[in-house]
């Protein structure tokens, strides 16, 4: 497979929005495509809680990425185009610094010591990337998904002329109480599980309880009824794949849940889970605008938006992306606002690649490199 | 506060649906009002999945009903007029037989050696209740709400002839798989908590900790997104209120969560928990229909029946309840199909007695007393 990832190091020490800071420490990163001389073409992509920065696959991974279909020659984020960057959000786990690092000054991983992280934390870090690391002063278009696009505000609240562009997709401008409701209880079933140990776990012992509840959660919010009635209906599972413990799984959905969380559990790191949730239920761009979402996207200056979600999104409804979508515009940019009727709820961004990329790929068409 | 339950003793043994028999069971409920000469004022009410058979004060318990805005003299379901009855539910444990009841063959309680329970046993034990413990040979109106609604519907299709008409509330005429999917992680969230220890816990050790993610995670899905961010938006609890563990609650929404919780986790048995909780996914009345739901509502016999959704419940989808009001209308009977904007989702039956009252107040008043 390969190891496509690049290390950008931080400034030391990296002072933290709600205090500490972080000494050593580094943003893993992979590109696709080339840099223009004039470096005018550079799209960045901001991930959604879990994934890593291997967004497609490239020259030294081959393995696909996350959004396979979606970068690459000819795909809808065109890299015979533009010079794609993704990476992985700070207080992650995979490459970038987070909780299961070693904190260079007690020689150990920082576990609950990892400072308070804030997805402005995450932004300004990627910003220095950009403009330090790769030398770009203003980036062609800011692309952020979920999470990566509460960082994407962010990023823009915080340096608001460092991109052309912006696509927003299936995200909000500040958490709301159902979201924070599904992240809390997440957080609980992690907290609750003994050995999670306060953050104190190894791999003997293990919060993989807690996890799976966590991860199981995750994918029921992520997807929407209406697409599992299609999907699984009421398939029972074959005799031989039903769970025989008391009240085991015996629906073929209760099987795809399990797989679901078998294939998480260990990939990632409890602790840094833990860390981006709660980032993400703190984010609230009414602090960039004097209390007022509104106020803060209206300072946002971007020429052009595409604001995407999906009507049975029911984490990120489209009335959050309706929202995003006035209020960018309230700042002078002229946007898109394309409410999808996706049947996958909010992961649809990941599956329902002929919508998303259809609308992408024409916004980004419509850009000229200049 | 006293106790207004009377118990209906079961025929020993009870046959059940899916093979073994209760020996010496109980049905607890409780009735308002004053059965008529002719017996052809009766209303049975069927319950959710935890409340008991106290829907109202009465002289014999003067406490609070959970539906005491709607029960009473003068109210939408007027005691004046009806004789009103509530069962709890065969293997709940509010007084009828259940999981944490004394097996008699054993002298001790049946926990996991409850036999497997099916909505369909719980309708036939009410319907028991009504023939034989009081003489009722038609119910004037059979009311289910939620997993009560799924009962009713069981009860319609074992006996088709037994109400004169039916009101439906919130429910479902089979488990999906997205209630599936949250009813598989709320027993698993039981089942995965060592107290719970194969369902022999006790006072010392209880699983607390299953009990209070299982019932956060039922309020979630029942109420709504779109209430909660009037209700809580960002709310902060005060400093004073403030859960200062690790990750802990911040938030007036995850306060209210709890306090949910801490409500529920001693006042409902684990096992009987898990009991109906899956006898609602693995009801599906298309079984009584030859495979097909519609030929099942269509085999029902009442003359008039009332159809009741909220287009903010992610639980109980009004396109399930148009099924039940579609099914209904084939066969025979007079259907009013009301979906109301309740903001208050699942739970809006609860809460937002002015509009399902007014619904089931006019439906009820519209039929005369023969």
């Amino acid at each position: 497979m390969g190891d496509a990832r690049r290390y950008f190091a931080l400034p030391s020490p990296f002072a933290m929005k709600r205090g500490g800071a972080l000494a050593g420490a580094v943003l893993a990163y992979e590109t696709w495509g080339e840099l223009a001389a004039d470096r005018g073409n550079a799209i960045l992509i901001l991930t959604g809680l879990s994934p890593s920065a291997h967004a497609a696959s490239n020259a030294d991974d081959a393995s696909p990425g996350w959004w396979e279909a979606m970068i690459g020659p000819g795909k809808p984020i065109d890299t015979d185009r533009w010079f794609v960057l993704c990476v992985n959000t700070l207080g992650s786990c995979k490459g970038s610094t987070g909780p299961a690092s070693i904190d260079p000054a007690r020689g150990d991983a920082y576990r609950l010591d990892f400072p308070e992280l804030t997805l402005e934390d995450a932004a300004h870090a990627a910003y220095l990337l950009v403009r330090d690391g790769l030398g770009i002063d203003r980036l062609a278009c800011l692309l952020g998904n979920s999470m990566g696009g509460m960082t994407a505000l962010a990023y823009l609240a915080l340096h608001p002329d460092s991109a052309a562009t912006h696509i927003s997709v299936s995200t909000a401008p500040q958490a709301q109480p159902f979201a924070i409701a599904i992240r809390s209880l997440q957080r609980e079933a992690i907290r609750l599980d003994p050995n999670w140990n306060e953050g104190c776990y190894d791999g003997q012992a293990y919060p993989v309880t807690g996890m799976s509840i966590a991860r199981k959660l995750g994918v029921i919010t992520y997807r929407s009824a209406m697409e599992w009635v299609g999907r699984f209906a009421r398939i029972r599972l074959d005799s031989d794949d039903r769970d025989e413990a008391p009240f085991g799984a015996e629906f073929a959905v209760e099987s795809y849940l399990q797989a679901h969380a078998d294939r998480f559990i260990h990939a990632f790191d409890p602790n840094a889970y833990l860390y981006l949730s709660r980032a993400s239920d703190w984010f609230d761009l009414a602090e960039h605008g004097g209390g007022s979402v509104r106020a803060a996207l209206a300072r946002i200056h971007v020429e052009r938006a595409l604001v995407l979600g999906v009507s049975t999104d029911i984490l990120f409804p489209l009335s959050q992306q309706e929202e995003i979508a006035e209020g960018l515009r309230a700042g002078g940019a002229e946007v898109d606002f394309v409410p999808l009727d996706s049947p996958q709820g909010h992961d649809a961004f990941l599956v329902d690649i002929e919508r998303f990329g259809a609308a992408i790929g024409a916004f980004l068409h419509a850009r000229p490199r200049t």
